[in-house]
């Protein structure tokens, strides 16, 4: 597995974007609505920081509640996230999502539960 | 600039290490110890996870009793911290390390401060 992205909680996203675009010399590539959520994916050339903006309330609403914005989880990516949750599961990890869903992008997404990770909420990414 | 790698604070660095290494297939690459720290790097091809366990207080120890474990920074890599400082502070960006000092694995590095840049704390990460 590699390094897909990290997901950022905010409460504004286009301002989040201008700065980090200025800061890293990056840029949005893939904007789109997704499950209540405006996500925005900014390159970094290896990887991309997902900016991730609530409108309808759903969990990063609460995680915004809770914790204020901030880094929400990493993501691995694979080419085969069902094979990745089986080894999770074998592993010990309780798993947030039994099977591999849609994600943003197109992208087969699944999590693992933080209380299992050493508190880091982790996503399995397949690209489509 | 690029993912350089995501810093995670534990409080047991060896069983995240093993769990890490099984559930993404990748492995400790360096280890050292810097400031009170216990500090691991898992290669994951493109990038890094950075292991923190903290031994003696300092910041690490700090993060976790008031946070838990989790993900404490994200780093950016870049061939010019100093630039890279300059640039940040123009932003208005308010800064940790007003100039580079010397970081893990012989890196130069700078952090930039949270409450400036969406929650994230930041860093900046020259190889050497």
């Amino acid at each position: 597995m590699y390094f897909d992205h990290a997901g950022i909680a905010t409460d504004d996203a286009d301002a989040l974007a201008e700065l980090f675009g200025d800061l890293f010399d990056t840029a949005v590539v893939h904007e789109e609505e997704f499950d209540g959520m405006t996500v925005r994916f900014l390159d970094l050339g290896n990887g991309y920081f997902e900016l991730l903006e609530s409108h309808e309330g759903g969990p990063i609403a609460t995680y915004l509640e809770r914790n204020g914005p901030g880094i929400h989880h990493l993501a691995l990516a694979t080419d085969d996230v069902e094979s990745a949750l089986e080894d999770a599961r074998e592993a010990g990890v309780d798993l947030i999502d039994e099977e591999p869903r849609p994600g943003a992008w197109g992208h087969e997404v699944a999590f693992l539960h933080p209380g299992s990770t050493g508190g880091v909420l982790i996503e399995f990414v397949q690209h489509g």
